[in-house]
């Protein structure tokens, strides 16, 4: 299959929609957290050289090289999570006759579903970060484009949640207590950071609308 | 500019992030929407002719003519939105010299920023619609895809949230107090019975993780 991301939406929406499991949940998440991202960008590139907004040109500019380094991570992050499912189907798959075969294919899944877990805790943690950027950008960035600084924060914790689910079902079969605790722990923590951050932005945009 | 909806992801995602104003948050949302449309239909797809879902077959093609429907429609929103805003940059471009002109420019005006309310209004909408068919995607689809159809549910809330505040940006422009306080009304509910519906299908899915 061709590069997700060099899809058109028409075509990425039905490749999404069509009853292969992949891509799911999980690139839906990276893609969310690529939109908020590149919106957090706009209002920067919408607020740079504007009368009004002398003062704030050092931080904006900051935030756009941020921003676009997060987009490019979440667009990498839509094809990974594809990626990572399929090598758990590719797993699922081997042989299981003998019981050297078995025991290859029970170290092949278990270290796909880490694989499989570890992609959406990026896509999750890299959306929490973009959250700071939304949050300098709602505060400084230009008052015409603050609705959309504030839906660059609803995709990211549209993103953060997504991901957090699709750590979660691949948690599931793994059976490494140690890391699996260590994992539940994290996504506990960015999922409460992320709902913080969120309202807390949404909160500085409602008062200038 | 060419549709947006042929636009490759990574294409579509520079053409967010660049200075132009549009597209920006209202085309976001419909795009929400849409992702969330196309997971609920692939996880009616992952159901249909399933073993252990014999009982749900027929509300399950039910649910999918549904979902498409709304994918459908979301997806012609995408570029919706963003025509609508050319269309108030375009009114606010029209020459404002003699009286008439200013007469003729502020009806236009009007009449776009309605169209602009409008289009995002008709987004959360039908987000709010493709909750009720994620929710039944979720208590009968296949268990193997529960998480996707709970991040279904979770890009139709974004959506809600990203369209209403469109919907808020461009009240602010509009004299016709009528249809403002009639419009800021509807748009209180169906954020209430979004964030109710969002709720309730992340707990159908909590007790099956």
């Amino acid at each position: 299959m061709s590069k997700l991301v060099n899809m058109n939406l028409k075509l990425f929406l039905n490749e999404l929609a069509s009853s292969s499991p992949a891509p799911g949940g999980g690139s839906t998440a990276a893609l969310a957290g690529a939109l908020g991202a590149a919106l957090s960008s706009m209002v920067c590139n919408l607020t740079i050289d504007k009368q009004g907004y002398e003062a704030v040109q050092h931080d904006i500019h900051e935030m756009r090289t941020q921003s676009e380094q997060l987009r490019k991570q979440l667009t990498e992050l839509i094809d990974k999570d594809t990626e990572a499912f399929n090598e758990v189907m590719k797993a699922l798959k081997m042989p299981k006759e003998t019981d050297e075969q078995k025991e290859k294919r029970r170290t092949a899944m278990q270290t796909a579903f880490k694989h499989a877990a570890d992609v959406p805790l990026t896509t999750a943690r890299t959306c929490v970060q973009l959250m700071d950027i939304a949050r300098v950008v709602a505060e400084k960035g230009n008052k015409n484009s603050i609705s959309d600084a504030a839906v660059s924060a609803l995709m990211a914790q549209a993103g953060v949640q997504a991901a957090i689910l699709n750590v979660r079902i691949n948690l599931g079969s793994i059976k490494d207590t140690t890391y699996t605790q260590h994992i539940s722990t994290e996504i506990q923590t960015l999922l409460q950071t992320a709902m913080e951050k969120t309202s807390d932005i949404l909160g500085i945009v409602e008062q200038s609308l």
